[in-house]
């Protein structure tokens, strides 16, 4: 099967980082097919910057969609435009915030997701309601910003390790949930170093991604993820979206 | 004050019913400025026409601020961006959905949403969830197109009747939220016919965003609608977004 | 139109701090009518004083609603009374708690309440839970007696400035809502001096039952508010609530 | 041990019938003292009436605790001030609702509360969600007046009947509660002829009051149910509050 | 009446404190019957040995309805098979965490649970949700042994206390609910050393279960408690299991 | 890698069909164990059953753990003793309830999930509960016994079949969740029967055990799911439970 994985944040770089890390967990009859939005802003830091990486991201997945991938993974902890895009591609397309708490919830009663920015703390617990995951999942920011985890000298990843101790001695943590898609090579090192399970959302979304092929699942058309009625598009956008229902 | 009320459908027909409902309700010292987003679906039907939305919206939004409104009002039932539009603008900004169930709050502790079409449905209860109405407030498609309600004989205003007939037998609604901007010249009329509180949430929206002028409040720029740290932006995004922090 | 903030704390000095805000709050057009309620405790705090402040309130509305007020406010941040007062009129009435945590949601997601005694701290997290804010809503007790606040040397604004900066250090507080009527003129210093929204329910509140008259509507008859049932009383209750009724 | 049960109806006949009921279930060695309001409605139907109802309630309960009884029923299914009653005894008050609620809870997963009319419905089901019996409580209305129970003639027990037949059938209950004090004595009846527990308050609430009062137990005094502050009182309410503290 | 109080740890000293707790709750007609479960472990810290538990427990009860008690207790304080029970027995069966939670909301509004061991902290606070107790109840362990609270020099008892200190001074506890049977014999002692409710489960589920007995009600045997479905058992589960229903 | 399934349900025809499902939805390298636990009841049809089911699953797992399989999954819908063989196991462990909820909740907003007994829809609410999924997962019974399924002349997958409709035509189900091991070779035709997502617990959690391995996760050992303290155990379960612990 080949698998999309791609990055709406438009920095190629961390698309390597979530690259390596999808194909580290993913079979070996899986095709990992990495790619990075061509449109919107280089990393997604909250509510603003995810409206901008919607159109790149649609765009990608229904290109790739008619290349023939059989599952789509966003790549970013906000499972950013998530139901936009089972809404409009056939095939099943998984979030890797939604496939992280998930996988937390088969190893861990109680678990805290670590992420980078205080601005990204609220709306990731929004997701934690959405997931079912309240009274379950905590969630912390280590303040530091997406791009900097790509720089050793940044500190930015001895910060993250400090927020896993307050998650530990504070929340009673029983497990880590990495919260955001520049820290998908970290989870193994920091699994050994604390002893204890840390999950990185690229890997868990890829499991999920592969399970509902194998299954021969997927996104029901019926309801609230029925394929977008064909309609008119004004101005710019009718180079974007109108393209994904006609192609 | 100036309070401008953006249409993210990019129907000017809808816009012209949105803009009259939103001046019945303004005070008398507001002056309306009523714009068509500029880019985008002709109506929003479902999480995919949402995503096509967002730039469009978010820009319209960004240049009126700079031409010096006092508040923003997003007029879509979805409340389409309004977390985006918060983060961006440091005007206050205040979607419909929100702006009608919490006035329905204020005069009813049960009452049903009638919105358009059965994909809609869904989306609206993840708002009704949001805004802490679970319990208080029900959902309910009427099976009717956007646009169709501006069509006198396509008999969508008898379905939307049946709908509320139902509401009130079947929910014991004690008011009526008509769950679609499309249907803000409605909400008079159908108050006196059904003899009952009806509300549109376009004249709730306008009386919300007033009050926070007045009360001298706006979007707190603490946490979650911190304002969006500058960095640059990929694509034809590069045209839109960027500018709107730059500018 | 004429508005009528009754405060059901039986101290006129307090309903003169709290007429102030409401006319400051309050549109050109609206004839701000405070009453002080006649029969009740000098000060509510807690379940007990609220019972004994029932009577008086209710019959001020009442008198004041054959009088011809458009809409009625409840000085008091219990909400004492609200839903008897629903019940009982045919004009709007507006709970300046309901309406404060209303106005907080539409500017911060996450926000905390600074109230006075910690007797009031767990009634109002009843409300909280009531009006769909569990989760965004922290309420906090600064110990301070209600009448306390109008002595500039009880040390009240202090304790009330201690705890604010203990919500915005633990609760990473996005906004502040004024848990008490007799804050009610303290809300733009604060907000001045902290540099983040400051609500206070009375102003928040008058704008709500402003917006309601501006829209056309009131409380719902139907189902929870129906009018009561005309029906004998019995001892003292017959000089009160009957003639709410028969008048 | 004496137990009084306050009828906060001001109406003898419904106390008869209460009285009867609790002491059948009261043990031998408890008195049961049952007592009628002396002020307020004659029947308590919705949240105004609840109001009128409260002095009236307190003021017996405050005479009675005088006069040495060791715990309090309130026998009225909207637990009528039940909270300002905890704070201003020392002895233990229990409402009906509450411990119908709670015994239910110890012999079914499911069930459904049949109350008397509509507009008691919504209350009801509010202290449903108070003690967290959401998802596991229905509440109907047999759209009956509680006055009508007493007159055999009314109509009123054929439709409480019915109402239950309902229950069974679409909401698969497994037990009914008896949402009204005045119903008090149909409980063994209607139990021996639907062949499943059926709950009345009053019962459930004598056995939880004795059960306090033999382990030893009564309201916290730190925190919410505080003793309430001693002020003065103005009005009317002078004669009836401040002599509870002060006596 | 017969109340037979049995605790699963198989542990008979503990069962002489838990029969003790039980016979200073019971009414002078109660005769309460206390057994130790004759299989399982010595005590019950977390989920596995709780699964080991449950046939002896449910063998004890079956054992003892057939010689003719009238009602039983599950002392312990996971409420460990207490739906197993339900559904087997005819007799109503009380668990004694459900009974304490109880208990406890009619005396405070907000409480602290306090067990003994970290790996049981999550199984009561899964119970408080089940029994609807979310925001009010929290729940602390002491890290202590169930059985060294028997040894009054392992320290056990001293911890308790620090974390009841820790309850008040942290989660504004008003009541303690003591989260273990052994705790069975202090409840009375840290009541007045602290000056607060203290609740035992072992007396709050005694007092349950005469309440019940006393207003003729039992475990509905509709739905989710129906009697078991006769059938083959296989393995040593046939000792067991199947002569609960066959004798 | 090795994977044992487990089917708690003592009946090995009903362990042929589960194991069939599971060789089907297994990647090519897993290798399905599949096993019929020796102890309990033929099938598990409510809280009784399931009690008597948890020696004999435990013990298999704990079995198969020591020869080497690399994970577990517990093939009954009700999950039974998914806590305890957590505990226990040092492999992930995974019921079929949450691998299919989860699953579900990939591809749909809105599911139902039809099960065969009345007496077991109230236990899978329950998990529903606990796995985050209430407003999302409704719950139905078929009114057919577990065993029945398996003689294609009982009409046992015509109601099935019904109760999809109902799903479809009431619940609006977006998705079918079959809620019963024993239905796992249902899934693919009812799927393509009814044009819709059919999802079998039985593939789902073959598909999440492997997707656990993969990642290098496995069960948290530090806090609810800490290894078991090794102790003492009485009468007939010192033959099951310690050798687990000690072998």
């Amino acid at each position: 099967m080949q698998l999309l994985v791609v990055n709406p944040n438009t920095t190629a770089s961390m698309t390597a980082t979530i690259a390596s890390a999808a194909t580290m967990a993913a079979a070996s009859a899986t095709q990992i097919i990495a790619a990075t939005s061509s449109m919107g802003p280089v990393s997604i830091e909250g509510y603003y910057d995810e409206a901008f990486a919607l159109p790149g991201l649609l765009m990608e997945i229904a290109r790739q969609e008619r290349a023939g991938v059989d599952a789509a993974v966003i790549a970013c902890f906000d499972d950013t435009g998530l139901d936009a895009a089972r809404a409009m591609a056939s095939i099943p397309v998984i979030g890797i915030c939604e496939a992280a708490l998930a996988t937390a919830g088969f190893i861990a009663k109680r678990f805290t997701v670590v992420t980078t920015m205080e601005r990204s703390r609220v709306p990731i617990e929004e997701l934690v309601h959405r997931y079912g995951m309240v009274g379950r999942a905590k969630v912390r920011a280590a303040n530091i910003s997406v791009l900097s985890l790509e720089d050793p000298n940044s500190g930015a990843r001895d910060r993250l390790r400090n927020e896993i101790v307050k998650a530990i001695e504070q929340d009673n943590a029983e497990a880590i949930v990495l919260g955001c898609a520049g820290m998908a090579d970290l989870a193994k090192t920091l699994q050994r170093e604390f002893g204890m399970p840390v999950i990185d959302g690229v890997g868990a979304a890829v499991k999920q991604a592969e399970a509902l092929v194998a299954l021969g699942l997927s996104t029901s058309k019926r309801g609230s993820y029925a394929s977008p009625v064909v309609k008119p598009y004004t101005g710019a956008m009718r180079d974007f979206a109108p393209q994904l229902l006609t192609a």
